[in-house]
């Protein structure tokens, strides 16, 4: 995956997704998921729908992702997953200027998602997917680590901790 | 100027440009102009304010630009001028692709500019300038080829042929 990338793809690529791209970590509710909730990452390049085309075109570049024509003249491709985001991400990170700090903070999240072994420990994930939000100057998170702790109902003390990188 | 570019810095700013980026060809107008009006070339990054240290690093990277900070929570960085707006986009050409065509017809005004000897090739070149909205979804114009045309009082008949390229 990613292979056919040249340098000046994944700069273009990383200046494109510095503009007007979105890295996003979310923490999405599940009754099936082990913790009641699981971490879902993307990244997500907008358009408006006459610029479609050019979705196609960088969905090809990448052969990863899928394109959404939204209701509001808006379209958008985007990268599911932590093994997709990941490696696309630790290809574009020599590139990145504005979002290389969240970059990192989000490849830090997806190695810590992998190592949860408690409702605690998935707690102080859940801290570092707040912690992307002051990156992002996102006002819409409604699930945060308190409201997933709340559902745990832990005291605070118990929570274990998680060295970020 | 912009010699100190490497590919990965045009493939970023490129894809940073189609992103985020404007490049605006305006009819403007004023007293001491030949033709009472003039084109102004710019190409404009904006960015929040929180990341106006990205436009002193882009800045410095390009050696050209004026940074402004702006009264509603945005900057922008805007390298003015048909010289420098020109050389930017030649070097940009090859990794350009949402704004390739507005580049292409931006290069194009701005050579046919330097043609003008007369009211009439004048208009030809603004209506370069107004085709240049089809790219950028503008609807702000007030200034066309038609008020420039209102202005000099010239039957339509009159107005000389300029070839685009």
């Amino acid at each position: 995956m990613y292979k056919e990338l040249k340098i000046e793809d994944l700069a273009y690529i990383a200046g494109f997704l510095d503009g007007d791209g979105c890295i996003l970590t979310q923490i999405v509710k599940g009754k099936t998921y082990k913790y009641k909730h699981t971490i879902r990452f993307s990244i997500v390049f907008y358009q408006k729908k006459n610029n479609h085309w050019f979705l196609i075109w960088l969905q090809k570049k990448i052969s990863k992702g899928n394109i959404r024509i939204r209701k509001d003249d808006m379209a958008e491709l985007c990268i599911l997953g932590s093994i997709p985001v990941k490696e696309l991400l630790v290809l574009l990170m020599p590139y990145l200027i504005i979002k290389k700090n969240l970059a990192k903070l989000v490849i830090d999240i997806i190695e810590n998602v992998k190592n949860v072994s408690s409702e605690a420990s998935f707690i102080e994930v859940c801290k570092l997917v707040d912690k992307t939000a002051e990156y992002t100057y996102s006002k819409k998170r409604t699930i945060t680590a308190i409201t997933v702790q709340e559902t745990f109902k832990l005291p605070v003390e118990t929570v274990e901790f998680i060295e970020t990188k």
